[in-house]
């Protein structure tokens, strides 16, 4: 007689790893709050380790060492911006209803722990790898703008003016954002961003 | 016979005052300039010391300590744009006209080292009397900023709108002047600024 398989206490490798990819994205998310809050030096990783009810070396089973956390934080923070291209509008619309949607996701992510790590946190603490990383993601960024407004430029959607400056200008306004307190109730949520996002479509529109 | 007077080789009291003030300066703005570049916590004092040709303890002689040389040239910088009222068109000119020349003149200090530092170093790294007396400050210059647009939206120069959003907008803006790197020509100076202000001007005018 074959014996009955024996249940094993052990999960399964995908369990596993599905298990350990959810672990990891909690420990994340638990860094971005206590980085955006406390900025990057005054971050212990016993604070992050302490809102997850678990000690200090259980994070160094997820990421290297601070600074690997906090490159991953603002990592994300970029990505969930250029994950935003389901908001965006038919191909058909105008540069300008392109922009407006991508400007709306930015400002949005801006008001998250990520977004807000991404803003708040200087590259110079990132090392150079992650840095280098950073910066390409965020020259992705800058450049997507400068197409949508060069797009909106040539339909007449937007104004004329130098894609370059504009561009800067509208992703540094958006970028405050980030950097604000959230002690103000007013100054958070989808009302200011309206308001926010309007000022700046006027700013570029065509008069 | 009375004496004729003997030549002392030391400097007069207010001239001696004179020169210490000189000399504060000079330190403030090599401070300004090396915190602005690297960020507080890379900036050692015998950098400081060095691009002016002294030793660190000379330093000591202005400054009781690296944060107290910190608060001062971020109090400098807040101070200039302040100190702005000069450029600003007579009172009888719109809240429009009486904030471009305002914005106008913080974009311009935006620039400059002292600017940099107000922008782009925390006030978390100040000590609590210095924050509270830079806050205090900031307060002051964002009222300042509320004020011309609630004048513009009475004067009918300015679009109606929540003057607290749209303030914060206008500084956030601004503000990411003073956080670039300046490594981008494109990216300073008047052409710039010119740019940038009209942005934000066609962003809050009347349609």
């Amino acid at each position: 007689m074959s014996g009955t398989a024996i249940a094993s206490p052990w999960k399964k490798a995908p369990e596993r790893r599905h298990e350990r990819e959810l672990k990891r994205e909690a420990v994340l998310m638990a860094a971005a709050r206590v980085f955006s809050e406390r900025g990057y030096h005054r971050t212990s990783l016993d604070a992050v380790a302490q809102t997850l009810n678990v000690t200090k070396p259980t994070l160094y089973y997820y990421f290297e060492n601070k600074e690997a956390m906090l490159a991953a934080c603002v990592q994300h923070g970029l990505d969930l911006v250029e994950a935003g291209g389901g908001a965006e509008p038919a191909n058909g619309a105008t540069g300008m209803a392109r922009l407006v949607a991508y400007l709306t996701r930015y400002a949005e992510v801006s008001e998250t722990d990520f977004g807000r790590c991404a803003v708040r946190i200087s590259d110079a603490e990132l090392s150079e790898a992650s840095r280098k990383r950073v910066r390409r993601i965020k020259t992705g960024i800058d450049r997507r703008i400068r197409d949508l407004i060069s797009a909106g430029i040539t339909d007449g959607s937007i104004a004329p003016s130098d894609p370059k400056i504009t561009a800067f200008a509208l992703a540094g306004a958006l970028n405050s954002i980030g950097r604000s307190h959230q002690r103000d109730a007013d100054l958070t949520g989808s009302k200011m961003i309206g308001q926010y996002i309007a000022l700046l479509v006027n700013g570029i529109a065509p008069r």
